[in-house]
């Protein structure tokens, strides 16, 4: 019967086997006290099995309060289940990969950091609709990223406020925008008043110049609003929609997923909380397998040099995982989206580290701080990724492109 | 214009004033650098403003890593949003308070510990239909906790056995019963096979009784197999429905809610890596307020001395904060549910610290592993809460009773 895996770093004072067994056990058949129920038949068939126990050696301190105290050792284990006992259900697979475990006794640090499935799974999930292939076919962008942007103030802007900002990024000759996460169904900018604002411009910009831009309106909310806001965007020529991951869950993106005829654009706003202690919560290449999935089509990844704590390492691990296909022949890759404090400069050591163009590269204040503009803005960031891809440095590229030299003086 | 509140406890090297206005920033109209449209007008309708900030003093190192350096202050830290940024909508609340802010580079450690809506907003909301008064109503128990149960071994029995189990804890005297949280929909036990045979069994038992003992069965799902399963539950006469928060996600559970006629249990399986370091995350108050206002009747507060971390300050605390208004007249409480580990001794703790009954509490091998069976089980857990709540101490009690004074040779 097929198995699926996760895969985990676990940090426990008890005895490797012992805890093992134990977290086993919790997200399967067992329970504290012996049960007369949990008979050898009924383990053969639904309980979850250490398939790998490797000792990564002492560990100095707990990463977690509470748990049985000792002299702590590291170790990754591999658990696997039947999908006899969730069936082809993301939901029901989050709560048995990453349910009660993290609050075990003999616990005291735990990290969820990949997860496998069989490729009848994967087949039965919905996945990316679009991915990279079909982001490029509505975007008409190939060969290089799509240069993106976020409308910025976040929130606070109304709906001809925002419009207009758009007008001056698609004459700027920007290929893709979207919606801060913030900003969903004000009062201030309600959401069908920015649709309609929003694509009249880009449907101008697109009949005059053949690119229409691709906008991700953020559509977050509940199910029935997330439907008719999806055909909203459709009716008004749009190409993208976008949902915040932890808003919705896993059953709000299935949802939308099994209704939507556009890419979806996934947000991974929250993240910090589950992921920022080393000692705790999730990889994100776990993490993101199950929204990809559930359909996500591009996902977030930080960038390189952000804003926030992440490092590069982190960043452009994320980036691969999302770029590694989930089985054969169903990869499910969803596209990577480098955001927060981007400016061309980091084009070069995206691509020194990544090798790829398939992403979305948005700046906000990389294209709207521009001292020579919008325009300029983003002009050097696809001077930079051109320069990148030939194999130049930032400064032997600034020589050939204004853009570029009056990015690296502003951001520089 | 109405505002939500919510307060956090906060890590950081940065001057306090500092990392409150760029937290303030982050979750409303800034950036990480200034951007034209970020006007006075636009601040004063949209931007989020600190409305407490409380020196807690110096805090020894820092809980999360990658933060900026220097001598660390803890301080108590107040957001306020207009509602008009979001409005009544609990997924984008969620993305709001709980966004970006908590990867932010000021941040060393960050916890939400509560939220405040104004009653407009509360009103706006689904909040629980049924909650304490209509638990009791569909259950029959009135003037002390439903002693409740889960289905043990959580998985692997099929819907036959499932039934058998159900036939003797209907015997054995129980009130309320659940599935565990990893038994949804698998092809060993099938959602609609354990319905029809549980129901049959709880509606013989109603016929010859007079007493319906309350199932909540694990819809977790997708949006259209959640609503199905509902439909089916209640055609057969079930009285609740089971579903995982952090699976459905805040969409998923409005979804159920907004469809549900019966009371719905909400799991929280999952919640460990929500909470469980002190300096990253939520508080159980915070959290279970987004839950309670999108319909939870009845939430998961674990359990005194439990086979997890969790102290019993903190479970108490997570209770008694379920029992508190959201606002007035718009109370929205939900039922407590004491789980994990419980035995019969467990109640006069319980008693003593809460010293209220309008909770479900469920114990798995406190009543399977009872020395004398599951009636006996079910017994001592009735003359427990009956004992505590005329004042009596555990000894006492089992003077006067067979089934306590086993259950206290079983698992004292």
């Amino acid at each position: 019967m097929a198995r699926f895996e996760a895969e985990y770093l676990l940090e426990t004072a008890w005895p490797l086997e012992k805890a093992a067994a134990v977290i086993a056990g919790e997200q399967s058949s067992g329970t504290f006290r012996p049960v007369p129920g949990e008979t050898e038949e009924l383990k053969a068939r639904s309980a979850a099995r250490v398939e790998a126990l490797e000792d990564l050696g002492p560990c100095p301190g707990p990463s977690l309060p509470g748990a049985a105290e000792g002299p702590l050792r590291r170790a990754r284990l591999v658990l696997s289940w039947p999908v006899a006992n969730t069936g082809i259900s993301l939901p029901n697979i989050l709560a048995t990969v990453a349910g009660n475990l993290f609050e075990l006794n003999a616990v005291a640090g735990l990290r969820l950091t990949d997860l496998r499935f069989p490729a009848e799974f994967v087949a039965g999930c919905p996945r990316p609709a679009f991915g990279i292939d079909g982001t490029r076919a509505l975007s008409g962008v190939v060969g290089r990223p799509l240069i993106g942007t976020i409308i910025k103030p976040s929130i606070g802007l109304s709906a001809a406020e925002t419009a207009a900002m758009v007008d001056m990024l698609c004459s700027a000759g920007i290929d893709f925008i979207k919606d801060d996460e913030l900003q969903a169904d004000g009062a201030v900018c309600p959401f069908e008043d920015r649709v309609r604002a929003v694509m009249a411009v880009i449907r101008d910009h697109a009949e005059r110049t053949g690119k229409k831009v691709m906008y991700a309106f953020n559509l977050t909310g509940e199910v029935d609003e997330m439907r008719a806001r999806h055909d909203l965007v459709l009716r008004e020529g749009g190409t993208c929609v976008m949902a915040s991951a932890n808003s919705v869950g896993l059953t709000g993106l299935l949802a939308l997923r099994r209704h939507a005829s556009l890419p979806i654009h996934l947000h991974r706003n929250g993240w910090g909380y589950l992921s920022r202690h080393p000692g705790l919560g999730f990889d994100y290449a776990a993490w993101s397998k199950l929204w990809r999935l559930a359909g996500a089509d591009h996902m977030h990844v930080n960038g390189l040099a952000n804003k926030f704590c992440e490092t590069d390492e982190s960043v452009i691990a994320s980036a691969q995982s999302l770029l590694q296909p989930l089985a054969e022949p169903h990869p499910g890759i969803a596209m990577p989206v480098f955001a927060s404090g981007q400016t061309a400069l980091q084009a070069f050591g995206t691509w020194a580290a990544l090798q790829r163009t398939d992403l979305i590269f948005a700046a906000g204040g990389g294209i709207m701080a521009h001292r020579d503009g919008p325009a300029a803005g983003v002009q050097s960031l696809r001077d930079a990724w051109e320069a990148a891809m030939a194999g130049l440095s930032l400064e032997q590229a600034a020589r050939d492109s204004a853009a570029l030299a009056a990015a690296l003086r502003t951001y520089g």
